[in-house]
């Protein structure tokens, strides 16, 4: 058995890590689809990384943690919401559940038929991905936040540099809701 | 002859009914032809019902109120504005007329040599698309704004609980202009 | 009820005009949805009308032919068939019944689990849109094969000079099947 | 280490396990991505399957072949060769090696300083995915072809039905070289 | 040696000009790429003018100042900032120095291995495109911004007019940085 | 005065340097725009260079043949054949005359109102770029049929070896007409 689990993950932190310990921990055979939404998005304030970046800070994440039955797909965004659902169905293996916090997503698959679950928060204050950029680019420390192998690959690429170039002059709280979620 | 009124018609509502009827009324021949603009958009707060559940609401707002020498075509968005008129007119059987309250696309066929006319208003403020979305989410009752078949198709299709998900955290001002209007 | 008949109109011949007919002698109720495929090409040996010509060309043989409970609507392509049908449930009003010669088609709604019917052929070879072209193209007279309507309104937007400069210098068999069907 | 390996993988033979096999034998550390290309193409003759059934019928037979370090990507195509491995750069994780038959590939990647590496062919000729197509498309036996899993699965999805649905009137020779091969 | 010199030009002001002959002036045998960004776009307020219209405006406004050494390309937007960099290799002749403001565009180029300068900036608050579009579309004076040729074709074109119907509501900072800049 | 002269100079021959100057000598105050058509297109067999290398071949071409008062544009296309001109049109510097041996875009234009001409030919069997790719593909001289400075600059950029890899196993006649032409 598939369990889909969408997000942005920029970047993957420790809510998101948690997610996938604790779906693989309530479920003995299953294996966790970790779909990377907006997969073409990048350098931009809010998908600063590329999609191969995010599969590298997954990736290390995941074996530092030791998490097997994962597998990592990038998934590009497609214009039509309506047909979001059908294009993962065709684009991904079969999945059986479908994990998120996001309400779109949650109503984008419940009215297609799939069983959707709400995984549980974990100070989802502390884990919103905007918040972590924002650090990030104002040089704060973010150890509490990320994996400790996310933290030293963000460095790696200089993702303070970037961030503070991509923030906006003035922060506008985001005014869309988007599938693809935080 | 053809007249082309275009909008977003999200929802349908009483002030574009009576539009329609104000210009089957004042040209004895004419035929409106009701262009669904941003047909690929749904299930955002914008657009948040698909081309297909507007096409079958203004069809039932229609039938219901007997409105003949009336055609409804879904008109996908196309990226370039300077290009939206010939666009139109390739997509659609031939048009001599042209309706609208949107002071872009009034330029836009001005432009391309078009008659454009202002149909009367009919309470704009009261039926604003954005204002009657806002009620439909928080559960308020629309019966005074939209024809009675709208009403009924929009509890159908369960337009309430699908606007209370789609609705952003704090209300932007529209900030572009768009030729598919309202 | 409403019937799906999906084609690319190329032009809009007595078959289809038949099978029109055939339908809606067939189901009392039915309304039929002629969805006009490929709308977006023009001015190609394989589409060389646009959406708008064709739409214009079947309205002039519906209304020739007295047939009401008809609709109309172009329908751009999608790049991906495995997401179609799910477009077209989208993008239309709701259908019940789909009508097809082709063979894709079939299979695509049947895999979504739609009934799918083959209306009957009426001398298909005769009425095949590719030898129909040619024929136009070569100025030979295609009288017996459209309705009179179309035979006027091709020769009104000169068909047969803009069919002799697109036709291919050597012609060559389909190779692929599109949904679209002829 | 990764090393990329790119294929259309319509569908997955015993000529791909095999490079698969032999990249993996030939250096001990490296791990082999596998990325599907034309993700978004299916119900094609060329492109008959989905990416998730190719996705599925690849992780099927890797798994019975037991061969761990391989991780699958589904790839869409973008439109512009010049821009493709840049694409395939930002897309996937970072690769240091890339394994082609496909002499445009090796091009690509090598203008842009790749080594590339041309694995050994284990019957070219009987392991063309055309000739396969081909064959399933009439009922005949591909056992040989296959790995005994994709065999298992191309019956559960029924591939030999939809192959002779896509199979073109008459065969035509490939024209255009693709960078994502056969 | 060609400089490439990115910008939106909407519309083309001093401030532009004064960068072309800084950078002439400062490199003798230099060719200057102006580089029009975002060239799709037109008749929204961000990109009031066509690219054709802006081509035309600095077109003007460089024979009038008679500076020889610079060609001008209409650019049209990549969706994938990762990509830019690579797209514009590949569309224009090849460039070994870029010019530019723009802290993404900066990052981009740099991180491609490019020389990348900052020319001067002639009081940048004054010529701001946004500030300068806001004058027009309030009928104020900008002789002192523009070039005298680019104020008469602005008037020429009715620039005042559809930026009045183009301005949004309410004025929004702009919240995202896009490599086209300014 | 502008005239265009669209084509996608795969490669840039003797022939079009021929059709420039000639109408160049034909009228006195003429600027001649060439639009590199395809220009998203490379790597292929017919469209092997990018765009960037065909403004290059052209550049290197009018400099040594002294040819002022031409200009260059790369211009990707459309897909649709309808909205060529229009397009065309927005992208471009405003032009009074058009050029073409093309019928499809004579056609085209002519439709939309323009003067078109057909500039004389000079050998055209000898100068189709298809042809000349084959001669280029199999080591052939082709000292004849280019200009000295494109002869030179295709050896620069290995056209020999790229053309090899990218002919068709078995060359195939064109069977549709595009506008952008040979």
């Amino acid at each position: 058995m598939r369990g889909l689990y969408v997000g942005r993950f920029q970047p993957f932190h420790r809510g998101h890590l948690e997610v996938v310990q604790s779906i693989l921990a309530g479920t003995p055979e299953i294996e966790v689809l970790l779909a990377i939404g907006s997969a073409e998005q990048a350098f931009t304030w809010e998908n600063p990384f590329t999609a191969g970046e995010r599969y590298e800070m997954i990736d290390r994440a995941l074996r530092d943690a030791k998490l097997a039955r994962t597998v990592i797909v990038p998934v590009p965004d497609i214009a039509r919401h309506a047909l979001w659902v059908r294009y993962l169905e065709e684009l991904l293996p079969p999945f059986q559940q479908v994990y998120t916090h996001n309400p779109l997503t949650h109503l984008l698959f419940k009215r297609a038929g799939y069983p959707v679950e709400n995984p549980p928060l974990f100070d989802r204050v502390l884990h919103e991905g905007s918040r972590i950029r924002e650090m990030i680019s104002r040089g704060q420390d973010i150890q509490r936040l990320v994996p400790p192998t996310v933290d030293s690959y963000l460095k790696e690429i200089g993702a303070a540099e970037r961030l503070r170039l991509l923030r906006p002059p003035r922060p506008s709280p985001p005014t869309h809701r988007q599938p693809t979620g935080d």
